[in-house]
């Protein structure tokens, strides 16, 4: 399959996706400012695009919160490859990155919340992005492993869920500080130490 | 105030006592097989007292629910102490205990969750609930501090947050397996390791 054929030059595929990206950021600042229901008339015009534009990209506001709620999750994904890089070891990567894990899920869970609830048949858009944090999530936590960092028994999706159980148990007081502090306890307990009389003393 | 006084002579009210508490035992047997619309009538017949008993003890259907959601937590709270006293090391009581309380937790969900959305004004149950066991948490984890097996800087409350958070985010796999390993983390993130590298190495 050659690029052209399907669809339109490559400009006009360029412009298209341009377009797209240009409605999700939009879309995002809009509900984020006014809640979900918010008008996508208005979107479009933050977009700099019209109105049929939107709806031939998105067609159904359902669409569109998912398009957002895909696009935070591969910021956060792309994140840890810039943390990886950046931090003065996967260990500080990894321990930041976490944070910015559980900074996001209390800060988007009404967005995922509404999807499940409003939207039928997001399995897939979920399952996509847990693939994606977890692809994130073990490249950090296979790095600081093979530094000594981290222990070799925890896997990424468990230490995700550590994160996502975290920020679940502080959804009613949606306390960043309580949060950050849990999130400490959990991040100690991936910690790598070689204590042979703690060792010993586990059940 | 003599005893007396409050009605009744001390065998009648011992009487009324062992009475509540067969009908508390007898709910939770007959609310666990058949579910929270058991007959109260079957209860009280299980418990060997009349229905006017069962009502005068507890007028409401609510009441005894409430009755039984509390003997649960008297009886994972005395747990506490009883791993104090049992097991081998403070250490290991807790151990123990925090497993325990993650499988009330994991049990019973059920009976809290009803309790919450389908009667009002049980605020007091649950105050009252969570510092009875947070009362027997911090016996357990000042015993394990003390000893030098638990790092200081965690508190009673936030480690049975930690244990709720485990179970919360099991919910609808509940796996119990699964729970028992995330807690294994928690846990391992309680410990108090004497090792200044990874100190150095938290951001």
């Amino acid at each position: 399959m050659s690029g052209r054929s399907a669809g339109g030059r490559p400009s006009q595929r360029a412009d298209a996706r341009r377009n797209a990206t240009r409605i999700t950021e939009a879309a995002r600042t809009t509900f984020a400012s006014q809640g979900p229901e918010a008008s996508l008339i208005e979107i479009a015009r933050t977009a700099g695009v019209g109105s049929a534009t939107l709806y031939r990209h998105f067609p159904t506001r359902e669409a569109l919160l998912a398009a957002v709620y895909q696009q935070q999750i591969e910021e956060l994904a792309a994140g840890a490859r810039t943390e990886l890089t950046e931090s003065a070891s996967p260990w500080e990567a990894l321990v930041t990155w976490l944070h910015a894990v559980a900074f996001h899920l209390a800060t988007h869970r009404g967005l995922k919340g509404l999807l499940i609830s409003r939207y039928e048949d997001q399995a897939e858009l979920f399952t996509q992005c847990r693939r994606t944090l977890c692809e994130a999530a073990t490249e950090l936590l296979t790095a600081a492993q093979d530094c000594g960092a981290v222990r070799r028994d925890v896997d990424a999706y468990r230490m995700l869920k550590m994160v996502s159980a975290v920020v679940l148990a502080n959804e009613q007081s949606g306390d960043d500080d309580e949060i950050d502090l849990l999130l400490g306890l959990v991040i100690d307990g991936l910690r790598r130490h070689d204590d042979p009389r703690s060792e010993a003393a586990t059940p």
